[in-house]
C-alpha cells in the first residue's frame, strides 16, 4: 500500500482582504510565523475569536494568504460547543454554509455563511496524482494503524500542480485514530 | 455484513460508593433518569464537576449503577481541554491510568487514578457472540456508512451474559463518522 503522510488541521479561518481589512484594519497584511505543506500556505501571527451561539473560541489562527471568500474550519464537537450547525464541505464550496460572528482588534463581523466542517481530502500534486493512479476528485480511503486504528473513506483526492502529498483530518479525526502530529496513513483504493 | 447498533457515549463517570458518599454524603442513592442500552445500567440525575489543570468541565453525568472503582471516560478532545493526558483503556482497566479533581456537592476529591478514554468496543451477549461467530477479547472491525464513512478497526468484543448487542464509540469517534445519535454499522470480522 502506499504511503500519505497524513496531518491533522486544528480549527482555523481564511479570510477574504475585505473581511481581514474590517478585523484588522484597511491595508492589514498577515505577519506570516510558518510555512504549511501546502505550498503558499502559512499560519499568521493573527487570531480571531470565533463566537457562536453558545459560546465562544478566543483564539483561533488566520491562515495566510487571504482568499477570494472567508472560511472557518472548525470540527464537529466545535460544533456542539459553539451551537454552529455547520456542513461537511469541501474547502471552497461556502455556499450556504453556516454563520458564526467574527471579532478582530478592529470590528466585529457577522459571516452569513463561511463554517464548515472541512471534508477530509487528499492533497497531491499532478505527478503524485498520476503514479499513485487516482484522479481528482476521486474518493479513496486511507488507513492508520495503531491502537486505535481507523480506515477513512471518502476521502477527497484534491490533485493540481499547486499541491504536494498530504491527507488533511480533522482534530475529531486525527484523535479518533490516535494519532498525535503527523504520522502515516496507507491509501486503500 | 451484520448489522450492529453503534451508540456514542458522551463524557461520563462511575462512582465507587465511596466516591459517591464523600461527593454527595454519606449513603447517597443515585437517582435514575433514563435506562441505558446494557442491562442494569443507567443514566442519573446526578452531576459532578470534573476539574483538570487547565479547565474543566461543569456537569459531568454519574453513570450507575456504583462500581468497585470509580471511573471518568472522557475524549481525546476533551484530554487537550483538561490538560489531562488519559490512556486509551478498555473499561474497568484503571491501573496507572489518568489524574482529575472531581467535585460534588459535598466534597472536592483528588482522582490518583480512573481517567481513561474508552477504547471502543462491541457489547455482545454470549447468544449473539455465538450466533455472530466471535469470542470475548477478539478485535473485530465495525464500518459506518455515510459521507463521513468510516471502518473502525480494533474494535473488542465484550461477550457475556450481562451485556446486549452495541458497539460504543466516544464522541470524537462518532463526529468523525458524521454520527448524529444511535446508528447502524456493520461487523467487518
Amino acid at each position: 500500500m502506499p504511503k500519505i503522510p497524513v496531518e491533522i488541521s486544528a480549527r482555523h479561518i481564511h479570510l477574504s482582504q475585505k473581511d481581514l481589512d474590517a478585523l484588522f484594519g484597511k491595508g492589514f497584511k498577515l505577519k506570516k510565523i510558518k510555512d504549511l505543506s501546502q505550498p503558499g500556505e502559512f499560519a499568521s501571527s493573527q487570531t480571531v475569536e470565533l463566537i457562536g451561539p453558545k459560546s465562544s473560541y478566543k483564539k483561533v489562527r488566520v491562515i495566510g494568504p487571504v482568499r477570494k471568500n472567508t472560511q472557518v474550519e472548525i470540527t464537529a464537537t466545535d460544533c456542539r460547543v459553539l451551537g454552529i450547525n455547520a456542513p461537511v464541505r469541501l474547502s471552497g464550496n461556502v455556499k450556504g454554509s453556516a454563520q458564526a460572528t467574527i471579532k478582530g482588534p478592529k470590528a466585529r463581523i457577522k459571516l452569513k455563511q463561511g463554517v464548515i466542517i472541512a471534508q477530509r481530502h487528499l492533497h497531491l500534486s499532478a505527478e503524485e496524482a498520476k503514479k499513485l493512479k487516482v484522479r481528482n476528485n476521486q474518493k479513496v480511503s486511507v488507513r492508520i494503524k495503531g491502537e486505535r486504528s481507523i480506515t477513512f473513506h471518502e476521502v477527497v483526492v484534491r490533485a493540481g500542480r499547486q499541491y504536494k502529498k498530504a491527507c488533511h483530518l480533522d482534530t475529531d479525526e486525527g484523535n479518533s485514530a490516535g494519532m498525535k502530529t503527523c504520522e502515516y496513513g496507507e491509501l486503500v483504493k
